[in-house]
């Protein structure tokens, strides 16, 4: 099994924070839900898919604003200097929070993939690439995108990445395509990291590197949105973008050349924590739906609550919730307890566990609406497609689960041969008792 | 058990009709594959979503021609005078080959919900309908629609329709609300079969009718297409209707007041099958798509396929496909065997069956394929859509487990009591034996 | 969602009885764990399968004197005095520990169903029933039944029950079956708790009543025992009772007539707990048996771990086992937190959950085995017969499902439908937004 | 796909032999059914677990000579001289009935593992070898035994098998251990046919031979009986034997040197079929148990039927049924028209299905039926033992599933590939369409 120690089962937030959810809470009440249809209703008349219709931003702003004033703004990204912050684990208990509302992080400037890019600035960015880029991010001027996945070869496994990236006077020249590029259609979004093989010949961890690239530096074409079962998810889109003969400085390379998995390892950071929180909360969302028309539908003389399985699946889902929620909680322990690095088999075990639950669950919601839940008067049919990528995004299930088991399988080898041992092992023919 | 004769376990496709079946292979090769992609690209550069683009009727009436001449034309349809026609088993081995392709069926005029429609009026019209409706139909001159569904009822339950028609000095005046009344965006389509409340208070099953309600009536309002995880599905559409003292003259009732229920009988006719035929197509495709991926790329110094439980997931998804294919097959010779009343037992079982197992089948196909198997670049997100709508289409997937269970209830009562009691029951107290 | 406190989130054991785990652990390894197979290489060698063979006894009572000597005896007990002891949560973690020896409890005088017994006697017992019997018990000296589940009636809904007592000049009158008596059979046990019906005209949870019926009373007649999959696990034994005439003195009625349902509320104390702990340490060690098998057998010139699914198979029954021991923890720190009675949401949470996923769980570990598996050569078999019990004892998983989603649907009614008008509900027509 | 021919969908029975389908349920109904309890009955009291009570044989012998004088012995065996037989396709629906009564195979002298012994020496073995061995076993004298297995590798992959048999002197001199070597606790079995190891540096599939061994040969020492789930299923039993210079004349191999393999192919014959039929046969046992149990008990108030999820149970489990009974047929008439060796794809397919989803059934029922289910009181615990053995004998699931997906792999790579390109592929970034 994965480390676990006595205090990783603690997983009640902290004191100290329960004002700042609290504070979370509220802003979201009073100054995010009540924009959320007017800012959606406006975008839906614009001209151009990929920008904003008037009004849309300023009402964004004006909620960002009122963030900034309730002091909330930033508080996802450790204190620079002392490098104090939000637990992850009392992180997590705000995540659940932000996943209900999808205007929400972005008012508070804690919006994917934004954070990460914004951790790793702060973690290994040089003053110069902070003033640049950091800045205005964090003033929540500008937005970023992150560029990793390649349509050509199979990104699970993050070593086949060929984009390459050579240093010709003083510049990286970039050449190669990535595709669901993930907020990189909107009109906001001015930087990307871009994850490139430097180095061919070095060892296999150490060919990769992250570089900065402006979005409108030539060569870069947007060659159009990936869909996601159809939707184009504009403005914000997830683009599919050419590199040709890109070229940016030789200093907008982060942290240093062959150190694009180290960087890595840092932006996994509250991410992975965030999506599966913010899906259990898609989960209880959609449960809620469930019971809200299995309540005020009759069918057969009955209310569709009380026909054939629907009190049982509204059970298992209520258990599997329960348990995931535990289970990410635990996860985020682990990050605070055992560090990012040993953590990750815990952050894998959520990865693999819980958007496929939880798709489970919306279908289930789905079935018991009938065609209405398809609909575009339910928000069912895009809560199932948004959590179906998850189940890919940051790695497919299958990797995640891969992980898993080697670790266990690591840690059965080193120690629980000899513990089986003691307690009487199941060694042919010699097995006897109950 | 649903009964079963000897001779409904031959599955073998008549003689005869091998040479029909050949020729709609050679039909769709030669005649509707090479227009397809002509066909939708055409589409794309339409003005108005809700009509085609100069050219694409064309291409379609060109390919109707060409199975006109070549004697494929309205195949579905049993001979008016003789009766005689392709048995429902020898259908199901033509449906497996229409579902194959978008445009196949439309250029052989057995495009759903015509075939239904045609096949209502052809058994139960009366002469004026016949002329008026059912011939320009079978000349494949316009479309129709069927509208069943209604938003504010469990219409799982039929009973519950509520869409009222009322008759008044000769007309019918009808009120109520449909949706999901798929083809009615189509501009070809001209005439409805409505069903609606007649006889609030005869008994349960003689409360409904159904009505001819030509499109453009006054009162008859579309409100907009209903979307299907997003799509809309122009310009064929599933489209939300409102019926505001729609008067239509008293003849258009088909077969009299109170035989709503009946008419579902006849229609119940071919579609299922054929929808269920298409399914098992698409898992086919699903299938051959995830091996050509699987086979076609690396990851982690292997094949895709070699990886993890794909190569069980490709023998379950066979062993699956397989044992469908059976079953439709024995359902549609329950039906020439036992008639469609008897039948249904066995149609409500492949209902229950298919669209759920092939949703997991293409969702299998997409996890295999990465980012990519959710995008535009593969077909298999709106495969899934599709295949997902059918998990409601025709009465939810409960209803038909329901309908089987009911029987199997039935049945066991009246003789396998019998017959348990001969062999030797698990009555308390008095088994032995292994 | 059941009631959730934030503290009930702190799921760590209390530091004050880490020392008694420890003393607990060490004392299964010192004292318990040398002697277990000799107990039942002895046992092999017993003339009458309803009883112990010679020297038995003496190994236990061994181990119990010695636990006796460690302070670790009648631990589970609340002081009679102060009431204070072991919280739920703690007694959880000893419980897992627990669990993964079949002599460890009664050495501890811990096993049930005498816990449970003891546990009623002490919070309802007059002082004579404690004197007669709590004493023994809790000296080890005798052991005892519960007599609940009845052969004809679905004693899933306890209303049914229908063994009735009668009072008779000062006597009980017991008449009536019960099966599944676990413990019966042992010669030491000489005290049953018996649930009858008393007051057949009260109000329906009224009606039943507990009585302390010695099992040498006259009338009392042992059928015989109860298999489980073929096995009657002697001497234990799950025995069938017949309850003929059986007459007790009128003050052998537990708290008083008509409160046996309340006295069931006492004794779910820590048992469900218990159970759910035991099996989750069976799914651990059917899971090391899974790894111990696959990566020390090779077949197709690989070993059997790196064939197929199995590395999936590892990961998934990994993160069930942690998700559902987070479950229990949290349902003992709801009874600690809630109280019985408000928690028994929880309790039902993971009856529902863990057997069901626990047998699941050594069934693919059989599977990894091969033929092994099945034989005696493995524990596997016993351990999933023994789990699969688990579905039914303390009410099957239906029922279980059934009380979590009542009490949601409970609390949606009451609470959800506000929040959900407030944060933009899925009502018909009029969503918008992503 | 595994190959399908127009032929191989009709899964009709021939009429030449529906009478002798008739004739064997009237002898099961008139001769087999009236014995049977007497036979357990008289079972129970014997005093040798490894033999069988006087009167039982009489019974049994009673009943075969009714068989034979009705002409129904040995009619599983094709004709010695013509060949004729009976086809697997009306073997099957033959089997289905046979499954459905334990004592019926003997009676019919059909029982395996002798069936597939006769039908190896019938096709393979020397005149010798038909007098001494194959006459006894045609005449129901003698029975037999099949020595695969082996406990000390992986006998999935039959590559591993590591008895070895060495040409000493005009003997083969016999040395290894086998196990789950069924029927060999017969007091009546005679004979074994063993495979083992005769040519290690021959190529894979030439080193092993079939060997005829006399249960009495000196060095052929049975340890024991294996368990399965704890029962030893005396007399016939599964027995572990290890062979010590055991020495058996040079003639008593089967075919010739290295042929093992071939071999088989040859038994493979209708074994597979037959079991899963018989596995069918329980499935819908234990769904009328199922019904029986549901439809006349009552839980808070209603019918079990009538509560949660239990209808649905029912409708699955019928739909699993049909469907698998289809592909069995399928699989028979796959053997039938395309041969052993081609077909065995089929028979992968049904043996890789079959008895998981039997398995399901049975513990379905079981569930329904209360802790009655698992008792002595019903059959359902043994049937589900047995059946879960299914999916481990003649290679275990994963085995099969690997058999089938590397068929359909292959296939694909053969031709769908160009069937796709023709189609339509979903090749990067040409899609479009519906």
């Amino acid at each position: 099994m994965a480390k676990s120690t006595p205090e990783m089962n603690n997983l009640e937030m902290s004191e100290g924070n329960k004002p700042l959810l609290n504070a979370v809470i509220r802003h979201i009440h009073d100054n995010v839900d009540p924009i959320t249809e007017e800012f959606y209703r406006l975008g839906e008349g614009r001209a151009d898919r990929w920008s904003y219709a008037p009004g849309q931003l300023e009402l964004l702003e004006e909620a960002k604003q009122k963030a900034r004033d309730a002091g909330l703004w930033n508080f996802f990204l450790p204190n620079a200097e002392t490098g104090e912050g939000l637990s992850n684990l009392d992180y997590a208990y705000i995540a659940a929070e932000l996943g209900k509302s999808p205007l929400a992080p972005e008012t508070l400037n804690c919006s994917a993939p934004d954070t990460g890019n914004m951790e790793v600035l702060e973690r290994v960015g040089t003053q110069a690439q902070k003033d640049k880029w950091l800045k205005p991010l964090l003033a929540g001027e500008i937005r970023s995108a992150f560029a990793m996945t390649e349509p050509d070869v199979a990104s699970s496994d993050a070593k086949n990445i060929s984009t390459s990236a050579v240093l010709e006077n003083g510049e990286w020249v970039i050449n190669g395509e990535k595709y669901y590029i993930s907020g990189a259609g909107d009109p906001r979004c001015k930087i990307m990291i871009v994850m490139v093989k430097t180095s061919p010949d070095a060892e296999t961890f150490r060919q990769q590197s992250q570089i900065l690239v402006p979005i409108d530096t030539p060569g870069v074409e947007i060659l159009g949105p990936m869909h996601v079962f159809g939707h184009d998810d504009a403005p914000h889109g997830h683009m599919h973008i050419k590199f040709t003969n890109v070229r940016v400085p030789e200093e907008n390379i982060l942290w240093g050349e062959g150190r694009g998995f180290e960087i890595s390892q840092v932006r996994l950071g509250p991410g992975r924590i965030h999506h599966c929180m913010r899906s259990i909360g898609q989960a209880e969302k959609a449960l809620d739906l469930l019971m809200d028309r299995a309540l005020n539908r009759e069918a057969f003389g009955k209310r569709i609550v009380d026909l054939g399985k629907n009190m049982e699946t509204i059970s298992r889902a209520r258990i599997e919730i329960e348990a995931m929620r535990l289970m990410v909680l635990k996860a985020a322990k682990a990050m605070d307890v055992l560090g990012n690095k040993e953590a990750r088999i815990w952050v894998s075990m959520i990865k693999a566990m819980v958007p496929e639950k939880v798709c489970d669950i919306i279908d289930q919601s789905m079935q018991v609406h009938g065609a209405t839940g398809l609909s575009q008067w339910s928000p069912l049919s895009s809560m199932y497609t948004g959590t179906r990528t998850l189940r890919f995004a940051d790695g497919p299930d299958e990797v995640h689960h891969h992980v898993v088991a080697r670790a266990e399988v690591a840690e059965f080898q080193e120690s629980n041969e000899r513990q089986l041992a003691a307690h009487g092992k199941a060694q042919g023919k010699v097995f006897s008792g109950p």
